[in-house]
């Protein structure tokens, strides 16, 4: 690249992160989308709210196209009565708050059982028999050591999406797990699960205060008893859309570089770090494209996913249409994990194309670093766009810091005053200065030397 | 560097990350301190319970000296009256919160006048005696546009520092200035100004949305006057202290590397950030070495210095007494911009120091990039360690990130609830890690291949 190229390159990214600062939206539609609108779970009046809120949002920027993509959602319900207690034997019973797991059974009335605390879905299948009419405590925590908090996340959440299914086969009533939270605090943290083939059984997610505490009374040698009752259910699938926005490409409209976040949230609070800030900062780069005249080589196609929490049948409908349409997606890069300060992206896709695509993006890290982006590595992309993965796009994941995210991921607490404007709109700008590079220098084999 | 060694490194920084996330009592210190002292203005009985509370966890520790070094410090009471209104010309008078600047004089009863806006100090000459009389509003925001929000709050500052003495020569009554902040909220932020030989008039600061509600009032063709009562006063200097501990080196005792941040703090809430974190991340460094057996070839001190808030009295002294007694100081790291994730360091001294120190350090980038710590540049270290920069030592400043910090900064909610554990434990480890590496391999002119 030319030292020319690389100062204009150089001041459109300062105009990028000018604009985000000073004069992008990205904010307002957060606040709007969280405290109008509020938690938005697939199936439910909210997200059906949010979809038109952001259908319009899209048609007020002046795209070349805004449409609705049909899909049938799961439709979980949390119902009205969510409550436990657990009693150590022959004391009083004491409030153990809780909350059920998405896609869990209810209890059918109260149900009370002897908690059992396992660590592992493995420690399960030794113990076997031995749960029959337990009520079971998955209580592996969330490993500290690790810096990336996804990884610890990963390394633990089998137990909510699997723990009920495991348990149920050995004839446990129930299951509590350990919320997916790295603090010590007293919010349960819901999130999906699954059930397979065999019973299916309760689930709840408990706070890691309540585990902790339930995990020593029982080390004390203590008798420990749950008594709970929930009447969620699932209900029929229910009709909902992915919101789609694009602007069209001036050199090559057909081929298609997608940003996106997930609209769905957990029902539990307004869904602010998961996913609405994914989302609104989507919608801000096209807006940022309109606003700066940035006119795109490639279709710059922002998708609101639906139904990522409890699902993913947004994304999977996507890239159905997509292959079905024979559409060509060169790019695609999600924002789902929180929104905090930027530090990097991550890059995924078949062999070839990743690897394109990192050495090129890591020619741009001095471009990027004065707004605090340093990494760049091969990494996981995001659960909706990684149903693209076969159509063969570059696939980018936006990394913000990971800190806090598990703070308030799936909890009562994940709500605005949550996110800090400035880092929410510094990660808007990244996205719009990743893709702006990425368009205009077509990461691809037609320009290995970029 | 031999690949052993580097391997070695590598592991042994892994074991200090490994310690601060599961190990270490740096949040557990902030708790404490936070809640059961609070703020610690200089002079005030908490600024004392705070010097002997660190001096006992210091001595905890099984340290090799652990001391405190008087200094006199100057003794600002806010007073229990600090009150004002605002009022549109005809209409009801409403509230307005605000809170004296250290060092303000009161109001001496109550006083009222006409609220005129200014930008900058220099606009306060050009006006001149247009302002006799009039309550000054400094109102020039803080840049949103600059990535680094040290570098905006810089840009501002002297509104705050200076406002009062410059528009006292012209004969205003009071000033009132717009919070160094870069959130729109109601937070009034407090901070030092100083008098020159001029009149003394008072100074307080007002929200940022206080600022912008006069400020329309007034473009909108409205005369606002504003009422306010402060009986604030500067009381005879106090008493203090320093708190230092130190590890003696294991082969050149006499050659210094200096931790430290500020324990003292503004009164309006309990400094979690500025500076109870840099506080017990600089108690932590020296708790890390003991803990996790590291002897460190020089000797390591951590320095809690009294009154970087309002005089920085216990750093000068700090330097005063190092000079007299003629100690090698080689290295000073400061952590005061918050307990936030990490992302670097800064690096000055004089030229030839801070450029081998800047070269060395780059070279552990590699080693430190996988806890987040991507970037080292020359900048400013910090105000206390600033004093030793003319003896010679490298001066490192510790560098999280930004952009939260002024949300909180000298306002009512700095507090522990604004602190995240692995943020916090992050900072800590990274301190220790870059000090284990720069004492391992001594940065200086003696081995200069590193």
């Amino acid at each position: 690249m030319s030292l020319n190229a690389q100062q204009s390159d150089s001041a459109q990214i300062r105009q990028i992160f000018d604009y985000a600062l000073t004069g992008s939206k990205v904010y307002e539609d957060l606040h709007e989308l969280c405290t109008e609108i509020g938690g938005r779970l697939s199936g439910s009046p909210e997200a059906e709210r949010a979809v038109y809120w952001a259908k319009a949002k899209l048609e007020e920027m002046g795209l070349d196209s805004v449409w609705l993509q049909p899909v049938m959602v799961p439709h979980w319900v949390r119902g009205e009565r969510e409550k436990a207690s657990f009693q150590v034997e022959g004391a009083e019973s004491q409030n153990l708050p809780l909350c059920a797991l998405g896609g869990s059974i209810g209890t059918n009335g109260r149900i009370r059982g002897e908690v059992i605390e396992v660590f592992s879905l493995e420690e399960v299948d030794e113990l076997g028999e031995q749960l029959r009419g337990k009520i079971v405590l998955y209580n592996r925590p969330m490993e500290a050591r690790l810096i990336n908090t996804f990884e610890a996340y990963s390394g633990c959440v089998d137990q909510r999406s699997s723990g009920a299914a495991r348990a149920g086969k050995y004839g446990a009533q129930a299951v509590l797990v350990r919320s997916m939270n790295l603090r010590m605090d007293d919010f349960p943290h819901t999130g999906v699960m699954r059930y397979d083939e065999g019973p299916r059984i309760p689930a709840a997610a408990i706070s890691t205060n309540a585990a902790a505490q339930l995990s020593r009374l029982l080390h004390e040698g203590n008798k420990v008893f749950v008594e709970l009752e929930m009447n969620c259910e699932n209900l029929p699938d229910a009709p909902s859309f992915n919101v789609i926005g694009e602007i069209w490409g001036s050199e090559k409209p057909e081929e298609i570089i997608v940003v996106g976040g997930h609209l769905d949230s957990w029902d539990l609070a307004q869904g602010a770090h998961d996913d609405g800030a994914g989302s609104v900062q989507s919608m801000e780069v096209l807006r940022s494209f309109k606003a700066l005249g940035l006119e795109p080589r490639h279709t710059v196609r922002c998708v609101l996913f639906m139904n990522e929490e409890n699902g993913a049948r947004g994304a999977r409908e996507y890239a159905r249409v997509a292959r079905e349409n024979e559409e060509k997606h060169i790019l695609a890069l999600e924002s789902d994990r929180g929104g905090f300060t930027p530090r990097g992206f991550t890059v995924d896709g078949n062999e070839e194309v990743k690897s394109a695509g990192l050495n090129t993006m890591r020619q741009w890290l001095d471009l990027m670093a004065p707004y605090g982006i340093h990494a760049m590595d091969y990494g996981y992309s995001g659960v909706d766009i990684n149903f693209l993965k076969d159509q063969g796009p570059l696939l980018i994941g936006f990394v913000p810091d990971s800190q806090r995210y598990f703070d308030y991921h799936h909890a009562l607490n994940d709500n605005i005053d949550a996110v800090n404007r400035r880092e929410l709109e510094l990660g808007s700008a990244s996205m719009v200065s990743l893709l702006y590079l990425l368009d205009k220098y077509q990461w691809q084999q037609d320009n290995p030397k970029y």
